[in-house]
């Protein structure tokens, strides 16, 4: 591990794990849901109420922040914590997913990928070099490495290429990322659905001294049960004393069911879109407020929420803001879906610690079918 | 005045008068600035910032809630400050306005508008008594009659019809109103850019008992000369002993010349609106942040603003979140803009106190035209 950058294994549960990550912007409890903040910010939320909610570290995107404002830019302006007045840690991609998925005319080849920009039609290159580059100038407290991300499902043999060229990127990666103090670098696990590709995989990146390992190429979709056997079959292969982060991911259940199989940490869009879109996660279940039925429902989401957003405003106000295309709608519900996914990983993590991880587990998805009924006040 | 609405003058400086409208609800500090929520929501803000930024009151709009969501269902849901979750005053203005210039065919005659709904086409009337019905039905504390509103320029012929039609409604309205304890009806004075019309349409208001006296029809597209004559006209006819209020105002320095002549309340989009293209309003004159040349500017708005959105982010952060169209771009600015004229409102009270008046608009006026020099740390 990098100076001032140490996981710790605080307890198990099954295979489920409760830790630490000290880094000197702060400590990460695991495991830990990292909010996602594309464009150097969580969309619709203040950074105080990101971090008043319980998020130790949240996720910027490396491609497009290298479009806008521009890595350089940031760097001169002093990083990405300040540019974004968040003071605590930050984990940047690598770019390599998004590259792949949002770029018009990429060429990949061994040296890295040539894309023009989804905005501008603008040429630019990444190569792991770049990448990391791009993740320092940033100022990332945790870097990836830059890799090559398939969509699911895909053909072996396309997954195996794809597979050992992101192994011979991370070699170049972890290099181009040298000696950082109190900064880490993680490599990725790819391999597509294949368990015997994963495995080799991790295998190969635990040797390169990587100080947190990543699973990266799932949640592109495929179904649940295949995602989840892929982490059986990498976790044994994972270092013990790194944690383990698995990219993309995911809804309540993905977070719960790759909690209870051993991973750390998790950074999805899910919450943020949804709110955007009118899609609220609760105890009690998903509830669209698009939908009619709320046009008249003096309810609240959730009357003993710890989140003002989802006790003091009624769904048929969530319903007519979201009608209106209000944007004080998308910022009360992003701020519901981010306060129930901070809660769900804050009982996960106590769950764990008092040994009752099947439990919390068992009346967490019971409570998830109780969405129709009457429980706004119970 | 109805029992427990009460104005109360505390002090005149020149022109300018400072006092307090006292209601069950709460007090209004004069003179006021009423952010707009025209569909149940100030834009882009929680409601609880907006009353942080020393707001007393907020303007619904009856003609956007009449048609989403519906006067009958907000009041079968507790009310509009239940609905958008504001306990504090309300003021509703009658549709009047609204339904001349967002509405589909309309059809204006003695009885009132027939029109439709720019948002389904569907058809509606509004006249002096449904738009009463709709304004008790939300449960604002200041209703306004419903009038009609002419564009400038228009022809005096066309302004004394519309004035003469306007008075007619007034008294509909009033006797529509009724008595409503601890509620508010204020007139509005019409008649176009004549002096000779403002003056009759006054002084009949006058007579017909109204709480408030509210002067329409202006910042309508006109000079800011015709608009502040016009105030001086109308101003020796409105009662002493009850609020004046300027409709629809306006930019700061309209607000700082309307309170020289005798205004005590306003409300406008501008704030709100200009937030969200990306113009900021601070002491040192306008910003607009969309600007290339904010992209590598590390200053602040306002070092010493009392609004963390102006202190805490850089115009170059400001400028990217514009850029890229985020919303926490929109809530930023908007902040800061809502923040500044609540400061200025309150700077303008002080004043008003400490007789003082004259120095602090001369002030103001001096400061804005510092927004290009290096002010930002000062």
């Amino acid at each position: 591990m990098t100076e001032n950058f140490q996981y710790r294994l605080l307890a198990r549960d099954g295979g489920a794990r409760l830790g630490e990550i000290a880094t000197p912007r702060g400590n990460i409890r695991t495991p830990a849901f990292m909010p996602v903040g594309t464009a150097a910010t969580v969309k619709a939320m203040y950074p105080e109420q990101v971090r008043a909610l319980g998020a130790d570290v949240v996720l910027g995107n490396t491609y497009h922040l290298m479009l806008r404002p521009g890595a350089e830019r940031v760097a001169a302006l002093g990083g990405l914590h300040k540019f974004m007045n968040w003071p605590y840690p930050i984990l940047t991609d690598s770019g390599g997913f998004q590259v792949m998925s949002l770029s018009k005319l990429r060429k990949l080849d061994e040296n890295g990928v040539t894309f023009q920009s989804h905005i501008d039609g603008a040429k630019h290159v990444l190569t792991p070099e770049r990448s990391m580059e791009i993740q320092r100038l940033l100022g990332a407290d945790i870097q990836m490495q830059f890799d090559e991300c398939v969509k699911l499902p895909c053909s072996p043999e396309e997954a195996e290429r794809a597979m050992r060229l992101s192994l011979r990127w991370a070699e170049r990666s972890r290099k181009a990322f040298g000696t950082q103090p109190g900064r880490a670098c993680f490599g990725i696990v790819q391999g597509g659905a294949s368990p015997d590709l994963r495995v080799e995989s991790a295998r190969a990146l635990a040797g390169m001294g990587f100080d947190g390992m990543a699973i990266g190429g799932l949640a592109v979709g495929e179904p649940q049960d295949i995602m989840l056997a892929m982490i059986e079959a990498v976790m044994p292969h994972l270092p013990e004393d790194r944690p383990h982060y698995l990219m993309g991911v995911g809804s309540p259940d993905d977070l719960i069911e790759s909690v209870a199989r051993g991973i750390d940490m998790f950074d999805c869009v899910m919450p943020t879109r949804a709110g955007r879109h009118g899609l609220a996660y609760t105890r009690w279940g998903k509830v669209n407020l698009r939908n009619a039925r709320h046009a008249d429902d003096p309810r609240p989401l959730d009357a003993n929420s710890s989140c003002p957003a989802a006790r003091d405003y009624s769904r048929a106000y969530l319903h007519h803001l979201m009608r209106c295309e209000e944007i004080l709608g998308m910022m009360l519900l992003t701020w519901v879906n981010l306060s129930y996914y901070q809660d769900l990983m804050a009982g996960m993590r106590t769950a764990i610690a008092e040994g009752r991880f099947d439990d919390f587990r068992r009346q967490t998805k019971e409570d998830w079918g109780r969405a129709g009924e009457a429980v706004g006040a119970s």
